[in-house]
């Protein structure tokens, strides 16, 4: 007998209905290959080819100078930006429509020089530089009173939206708050109102307690697989304690917060045989008062089933594997120890 | 250069990125065949294997007793289905965390008895009694007091995350108002509670004058590609006039209806090259006071391009064509012409 249940996310309100015994259909699982296989030779994030990204915003270098190699983590300017720094504020109206420039930043973190290193597979001191240059870029975006929020996301395989194989994130400052982003500080900021207390300490506190949905609870970092898991094996990777901004992250804390990152995707990586992925960082808005009820968080989505007419239509995804489910066998998963994190080298 | 433009969708408030020149990167299209080549000797919607699928609730018959082959489209419950009859309304709490029974209903519409036949080659006639196999358990649904709402939902083809080649539909009844259902009826409320004016009315009465975006304007029911389309040729098929609720639709407008999907599914179809596509059927709520500001509609949202990190950590999709180009490419599409709609045959 098939029997599912309607969870309800704490902080957005949104509603997934999971499957309370696994539902896996074979055809589910044919996917395509996570790996496009481009063409090496024209990679234009290979180190070498600085030219054909283009200038650099900013790079981790063990030697060289900018735009030549030696670094081991680099941000330049997306060559097909979504949203440009040329752009007016205005709004126009032609009678019910709405429309804008669109104004803001959209920027491509190389994650590594070499071309066949996915993210998963860096070590901790290398991942550590990755987070170091979102935390640095975001310091630097804020300074742009024009923009609202940026959000920060990776794309790994195709199945995931990803367009090449180099391992890569991007960064998109908006004029407006995303919506993403906005409905979860709309709603923790209605639980604040309500308790005055934040919903990310309430919820890290009795996921900590209960255990059953904990996959790493090392803290300061720890991670989950949330309540109302969208899709199998998603997992959220967060401060316990309150700290709503990811770009105030002290360097000993991002420290703890690639050791998790690292754990958890390999644990993924195992669990799931090397799925194509997403990777979200949400952090509190520029300005505004949600800084009482938020925290910065990782989003690890794996792609391993299809959006379809359901998500569509109705809004409530339909999650095949219960998050209880999948932290027990996040949990289960016998790694490699891992080396502990040293940093050498200097930013730019 | 690279622009874009963000354009505020006038029901939600939600925002999509409009490429204002075409943008297609040629990795986005090396998409999953559309077909999935399932084992037509174990499909259990063709005609002659009826047990397979189950027990009928309704059926367009042109002879054969319930049950058996004669049918041209047959509705079963779905087999694994997501929402079940039997269940409580109780909702239970732990702590921060809400949730309840899968209650609701999750039938089939099997749209025809042919193995090989896509929705979009059915004649208009017989893409009628599809419609009408939607209206006809929509009204059966609404009597269940249990149900805040019912979607219909499609997905044709493998990207679009079909799981069985052979044509079908599905209807969702569900006890809470579903999220993508939701924002419609909140945001046309509040422009109602501002105007007194649906927006669906006023969308309508705007594209019609300007043109721009119209893919077909013989009433009662047009074609428009919508000003803020989330994804390439996403199109909205709805009544001119105001009418909220799809299971009140005479069978004259559902003839209407009929002949304008089909007209549309066939440009569609041809300028996309037979793409992947979801269908939704939104109509308004079984209860509540959405009803001044609604319209039902139909979006036929083509799955050519994929949903990746920015679509899951901003929730602002990019679209990489104008509707305004989409609508001017449907427009051109010559087809021969299409049969006028006879109607034969009985219900159950």
């Amino acid at each position: 007998m098939v029997t599912t249940e309607l969870r309800r996310d704490p902080i957005t309100g949104r509603s997934v209905l999971i499957d309370l015994a696994p539902q896996i259909h074979p055809n589910d699982f044919l996917l395509e290959p996570v790996r496009l296989d481009d063409a090496r030779a024209a990679c234009p994030f290979c180190e070498g080819r600085e030219a054909y990204a283009g200038p650099e915003l900013l790079a981790w270098r063990d030697g060289g100078s900018a735009n030549t190699p030696g670094w081991s983590v680099r941000v330049v300017a997306n060559r097909r930006p979504m949203l440009r720094i040329e752009g007016g504020q205005d709004r126009r109206l032609d009678g019910v429509f709405e429309s804008r420039d669109g104004l803001g930043a959209h920027e491509v973190i190389i994650e590594t020089p070499i071309h066949d290193e996915p993210l998963q597979h860096l070590a901790a001191d290398r991942l550590w530089r990755v987070l170091w240059a979102w935390r640095t870029r975001l310091q630097d975006l804020k300074r742009d009173t024009r923009f609202a929020a940026a959000v920060v996301f990776k794309n790994h395989g195709r199945a995931a939206g990803a367009r090449l194989d180099h391992a890569h994130s991007q960064i998109a400052a908006y004029p407006i708050v995303p919506a993403a982003l906005d409905e979860k500080v709309r709603g923790s900021g209605e639980h604040y109102g309500r308790t005055s207390r934040c919903i990310f300490c309430d919820i890290t506190a009795q996921e900590l307690q209960r255990g059953r949905r904990m996959v790493s609870d090392t803290l300061p970092i720890i991670a989950i697989a949330p309540f109302a898991s969208r899709v199998p094996f998603e997992t959220w990777i967060l401060p316990r304690d309150h700290a709503p901004r990811f770009q105030e992250t002290t360097d000993a804390t991002l420290e703890s917060t690639a050791v998790v990152l690292r754990d958890v995707m390999a644990r993924v990586d195992w669990a799931l045989e090397q799925p194509a992925y997403n990777l979200v960082l949400h952090t509190a808005p520029f300005s505004g008062d949600a800084d009482a009820g938020f925290h910065w968080h990782l989003e690890l989505i794996p792609r391993v089933t299809r959006w379809s007419g359901l998500e569509w239509g109705a809004g409530i995804p339909r999650n095949p594997v219960t998050p209880e489910e999948a932290a027990r066998v996040l949990r289960g998963v016998v790694l490699p120890s891992s080396p502990p994190v040293t940093r050498v080298g200097a930013g730019l």
